[in-house]
């Protein structure tokens, strides 16, 4: 693993060095450094496509990481990465992705990751997804996640792309049991010409399972954002979602969240909300010194973190 | 008119007799009554299908009442009514369609409604939407209403389906130009096996432009509603959308509200919540004497007055 490698790992994995617990390291095609635990294993699937991630039952307080880097440019790989989580665990699962492009050509990790998360266990899932280098190619990255979540378990998710990625098509589904709870916070930004979709389906099928999806999201220059959150309740269920964006520029943001109730016991809420950053705010961190830049970098640091 | 004709016009445009100012009553598709005075004209289009309301700049207080009953079993009409607001206006325009079904044909009405709004114009609409009858033929009313306004013009709409229309599809536009707003007040209830569409579309292309579309449903038995609201903003301007609905028994509630802001100035803003009647409010008014039904009837009449 060299040096830009490196850089990469510790943009979207935030790792100076090898991970404790079980990990794989997938750069540029091929899992560069593996290890397994007593309670979590990692196998390779026949075709090279990916890896089955299993957790026995009872697994607790462990982690997993499986960063992808991306450094060689035109590189486009699509990976299939199952987790098979047990009952009655409670682990920490850190993805990501770096993309650095130095070329002319397009580079692409399609990640489709897909959760099977078994009674009562906790999953706390972190993805980072960066991009960098100075080539015109673009930097894509369109992950998809699946999550099947059995009786009262419940899943975490904090999902950033922060910077670099030139086109992004985020998709996220998940389908909950009786007692289940799924909760997201993503944090977007997007400048120049980028492109980013986050598209997000829960399905509350089992009583008394909840969501809570929260998006906020920074458009800059000439980007485009579209947000689709659609939280479907069948059952007596409670579902939330926001979604807070951040216009600058001449950036384009689109929100499109979907409520749908099929039962009399299902309570769904969804706010959104865009605008500008607000001009008081500006003003007072002004008068405290900073330039109308920094002020601004300011305020969406804090609106993202 | 005859007494089922009398008994229509009160549910949807509360008159008890000829109204004051101008009007056109249409019933089973003709024309009945009509009224003009000095400042606002109606004339018939020339193949019958509807009527222009030419209303002269500068005409204050003044009102049209519009109102349409269908009485005779398995009559469809499209009926296309264009409204022509000079500058400087102040007027009520309250129209409304009343469907009383006593046969085994369905009776259908699809009111096309165009404002063209002056500069500096407020305009006041109602609009009430009433089925009856014991005939097994269904009222169906599908009315499209589309909205022009000029520089500095208001327009408040108040929309309101309370009972008896077994299918409708609700579309509304609305095309703003500097200054303008557009409030609407919508009102649905859905019960048996009725289907309801609800679909706005607002576009806030003039600077300073703003809207707010305020929806509040019920939906009971085994109906279904539908919610589509999208705000457009082009420039600086400001929309607020917001959709409360009240689900009860088998019924299906989807709201689909859309924010899309294509400028930096755009402060956009949605809210939506789908649930049923707070069992709190029910017990404390049980515990007043009234029953389950008396309790339930009391709060959705509160949250759809």
């Amino acid at each position: 693993m060299d040096e830009i490698q490196r850089q990469l790992l510790e943009e979207v994995a935030d790792l100076h060095e090898v991970p404790e617990g079980a990990y794989n390291i997938r750069a540029n095609g091929q899992s560069t450094a593996r290890n397994t635990t007593a309670n979590i294993d990692i196998v390779s699937k026949e075709d090279n496509s990916g890896i089955d991630i299993k957790i026995k039952d009872g697994t607790v307080k462990e982690s997993v990481h499986i960063p992808v880097v991306l450094s060689q440019s035109g590189l486009s790989e699509v990976v299939y990465n199952d987790f098979y989580v047990g009952d009655d665990c409670d682990v920490t699962i850190v993805a990501g992705c770096g993309i650095h492009n130095s070329g002319d050509a397009d580079s692409q990790h399609d990640g489709v990751h897909r959760f099977y998360i078994g009674k009562n266990s906790r999953v706390r899932y972190v993805e980072k997804h960066y991009g960098g280098g100075e080539g015109t190619g673009k930097r894509i990255l369109n992950p998809v996640t699946e999550v099947y979540q059995k009786e009262n378990s419940y899943c975490e998710m904090e999902m950033v792309q922060i910077k670099g990625v030139d086109s992004t098509i985020r998709t996220t589904k998940a389908e909950l049991e009786k007692g289940a709870t799924f909760l997201v916070r993503e944090r977007l930004m997007t400048h120049g010409s980028q492109t980013a979709s986050s598209i997000y389906e829960v399905t509350l099928s089992g009583e008394d399972s909840s969501t809570d999806v929260i998006s906020r999201s920074v458009a800059k220059d000439n980007s485009e954002q579209i947000f689709e959150a659609s939280i479907v309740g069948n059952t007596a269920c409670q579902g939330h979602a926001e979604c807070d964006a951040i216009i600058m520029d001449k950036a384009h943001v689109v929100a499109v969240p979907k409520l749908d109730a099929n039962h009399v016991d299902a309570a769904l809420i969804h706010e959104a909300a865009i605008g500008k950053i607000a001009g008081d705010q500006l003003i007072k961190l002004m008068s405290l010194g900073l330039t109308r830049e920094e002020a601004e970098e300011q305020i969406i640091n804090g609106f993202l973190r």
